[in-house]
């Protein structure tokens, strides 16, 4: 079971039929619960902190409920565990205890020791579902990867996302399959040896079908976010939109047994508060991972170059145990594809790549001339396993305009330079699926918003972003299905390019899992001699 | 001279009559000195970093000069030193070498010796100047004051100003006196065992006189401020306005010996940098402290309840030496008062000055009322001597409709209470100037813009800011000069209340300096026994 000190909101079922329906709304002077297919209504009781809550006898799971505020109209409910019909739909009641886990054995798995593969539920296999990834789970442990982290499935609006336009933290996108199987998948994973992280979206929430403001201040206008409304993290009325957010967490990590969260732009959770929302979130994380025994990450996707939020919390830090470092990527993949265009104009040059390897950041402190300022410091005193490093993810292949994979780009042998670069680098790799045998499909950005205004400013909006990024072509169309037909993967790997490669990752994952020099990853135990002109690190 | 790591920008005259101009203008095309005296202009030449300059011999103090932009009008200085005609006019260039300082033997002074007199240069004596307050150090002395805090002197609009609606950081408001009369005060405090701390605003600009958007990007959007703009320290081109701020703070601890800063609104410094603004500006001024063995302390003004702006930087922190501790103030007001309107909502009771007692600040993670979140973390480690209590300030009598000092609203025991609860805490007591003889004149907001709009719209939000939080009454006029002049000490020490509170100040100074126990900071150090019923605290 989740946390107690979070409250645990949504419709929580006991295994007597007993249901509990309890949703923040603490601006409302009346909130009821509607179940349509009784068509019966009942009034909910307000507590001090502004939660409304109502218990109920006889409820099964699958039982649909709307709230309704105020006498205003029906709402589903923003802590739905399931949207059987999408994100305009009723909630439905699900049983948190309709699945048994088989693997209390597992333990967990330490950041150190991830090879991670990322992949996307949609397009990682034929089938787009959690069921497609476990059938391909036994071809992802002999290439020898340790961790898959799944995109974003919290439910988002139509079937074709990315996953962070998601506007049900709770709830399991719809067309993904069902809660059980998430379970089944990580259930299945444990068993096999292979930790499970889901990447989740704490920074912002989609443009359609979000709710939010119709229960609560959810979000805040004292900041700006590139992707809408900040979430209200340190405002009036903070504390209820805070204790959403961790018991989204810990739902996951107790409930689904995951093993870690990926943060989704953390430099993103506006906060000025003393306690900052991450180390509140990872201060009950770890009394989750004290009170279940598993060992529980949290990775940072972190645009800040901030080594406070990856510092333990006892050393005046946020306590994250590990984040992305894109530097590490823009400086290779500047060097191998000499583009400038973008970000990328901070990189390029190989000594750059050479910081990264020394520092994990590139930027420490020096001026970006991308930015327009001094940018970081350096994380001196932080271990090497602290960052998770890659040469493609969703972002670096689906931000381009025709979200063109490294494979496209660079000649074969760059491919295989690549993977050994990253495969023998003291960072925690990852991967993004179908990189391991050199995937030629692209992974545009799709989405299959319903308002039509949205979708076509969606749509503007994309082109406008290119216009400066790219010189020529044109970008597909985020919202054909076409778009999304096309990313794909092809599980082609059989042609003689893409079986060499193959093995070559195969080779490297063995080679880092076995050779002990590859697994040190103290600050003293590696050195990075770069001889710049003759464009060779050693 | 002030630290050359930091740009000292402006007109820098040396001994020799050569003056370089030097101004930011980084998005400039063209950027021209006018000398109007002698109309002629001189081009500017552009560095990497987008500072202007040009050097010229012969030029005298006092030589009028204004910044031409791109052909599109003449503008002063935002760096001047010097305004002889306001804010709307000319710059004037000023040699820094013109007055020779006797205080070689002070040291400066640390914050745990000081007993801070907080002053307001326009209203302090008859005068309303600089040499009015210097005229008044021997009775600063006589009560036992080892610090005096002069509310903020960069140049404002018009001649009555609380001194928060400054336009230039550099320049020495022309209505209190010279430069030379500020070095005076200093040096006479100095020779006199006094130390000098200065209120300086980093958070915002004021609204007339403002040409720093025709300069450059100093302000940011991203976030939102009660005063306007908020200072651009974390956007694209904040290197240029974090080096301004700090060469202003090098340029008052340097060149004027001025021996402490005290920070306006710290809260308010939006930065998300991995250094944050007030790190980097601690760090510089610990590197002028290095450089010129002479101690010199930066005191936050702090909303936040975050320890981490005084906690060293060795410890993870940002390096303040101490913090203002509204918190005291409101437990002991309201307490005394029975006021609990506006944030006096959130304090009353007599354990909540207890807890200040005890933990510096009253909300240390519960929630706050009146914030409508829970608040604050326990500033655990840190010595009572961070912290700087009060129980009456510009702001906390100032603020009130009326402006009414605590002598006017508890009854006369009461204030020798109250000077007792401040002079025998273990923190560093602040008087506002008056209070030390129970001053009656009220301590109202006064300003003396020109802009008819501003005029307006300042009466305007006074009135509806007061709407909330006073019941009956009408706020005096801002804008008219009686304001001002109704704020004016009266420097009656005569009348038996009067002189036997301040006979009762004198005592209680001299007995916190001779008393070992009371000079002992250390957490450890003392006990609070709250005693709640009985309204006594031990």
């Amino acid at each position: 079971m989740t946390a107690t000190i979070y409250i645990q909101p949504g419709a929580v079922l006991n295994a007597n039929g007993v249901c509990r329906f309890r949703v923040w709304a603490p601006l409302r002077n009346k909130v009821s619960l509607l179940l349509p297919e009784q068509n019966v209504t009942h009034e909910m009781q307000r507590d001090a902190d502004g939660y409304w809550s109502v218990t109920l006898p006889n409820i099964k799971a699958g039982t649909l409920y709307y709230y309704i505020l105020d006498d205003e109209g029906k709402r589903p409910d923003p802590a739905s565990r399931h949207q059987p019909e999408g994100v305009h739909g009723p909630s439905a009641v699900t049983d948190p205890n309709d699945f048994t886990f088989t693997d209390d054995q597992w333990k967990g798995m330490d950041l150190e020791q991830m090879i991670i593969y990322e992949l996307h539920t949609g397009t990682f296999s034929p089938e787009g579902t959690l069921q497609g990834i476990i059938s391909r789970l036994p071809a992802l442990q002999e290439l020898g990867i340790t961790a898959i982290e799944i995109m974003p499935v919290a439910q988002f609006p139509g079937s074709r996302n990315w996953g962070y336009d998601g506007v049900y933290p709770f709830a399991l996108q719809n067309s993904y399959g069902s809660i059980n199987d998430l379970k089944k998948l990580v259930d299945a994973a444990h068993n096999m040896g292979i930790a499970v992280i889901l990447d989740v979206v704490y920074n912002h929430q989609g443009p359609e079908g979000n709710y939010f403001n119709d229960y609560g201040p959810y979000f805040t206008d004292k900041y700006k976010t590139p992707w809408g409304q900040a979430i209200n993290y340190d405002d009036a009325w903070s504390d209820g939109v805070r204790s959403f957010y961790i018991a989204n967490a810990l739902m996951w990590l107790d409930e689904f047994h995951i093993d870690g969260l990926r943060l989704d732009a953390v430099h993103a959770y506006w906060d000025s508060s003393a306690l900052h929302f991450v180390q509140e979130l990872t201060t009950a994380v770890h009394e989750l991972e004290q009170r279940c025994g598993k060992k529980k990450i949290l990775i940072g996707e972190l645009d800040l170059n901030n080594p406070r939020y990856i510092t333990p919390v006892a050393n005046g830090g946020y306590g994250l145990q590990g984040q992305w470092i894109d530097e590490f990527h823009h400086a290779l993949h500047s060097h191998l594809t000499g583009e400038t265009n973008g970000y990328y104009e901070d990189f390029g040059k190989l000594e750059l790549l050479a910081r990264s390897y020394a520092d994990a950041y590139v930027y420490t402190g020096q001026y970006s001339a991308h930015r327009k300022r001094k940018f970081g410091l350096a994380p001196e005193h932080l271990p090497y396993s602290q960052f998770v490093a890659f040469i493609q993810n969703h972002d670096q292949v689906g931000n381009r305009m025709l979200g063109e994979r490294l494979s496209t780009l660079v000649p074969f042998e760059a491919l295989k330079l690549a993977a050994a670069a990253l495969l023998l680098s003291p960072f925690v790799p990852l991967l993004f699926m179908g990189e391991e045998y050199g995937e030629k499909n692209p992974f545009p950005f799709f989405a299959s918003f319903e308002d039509p205004e949205l979708v076509s400013a969606v749509r503007e909006g994309r082109k406008k972003e290119f216009a400066a990024f790219h010189a020529a072509g044109e970008a597909p169309d985020p919202m054909a299905p076409g778009t999304f037909d096309a990313a794909k993967l092809s599980w082609d790997t059989k042609t003689p390019e893409n079986a060499t490669l193959l093995a070559c990752y195969r080779y490297l994952i063995g080679l880092r899992k076995t050779r002990p020099a590859l697994k040190y990853h103290e600050r003293n135990g590696s050195k990075v001699h770069p001889v710049i002109n003759e464009r060779l690190l050693v």
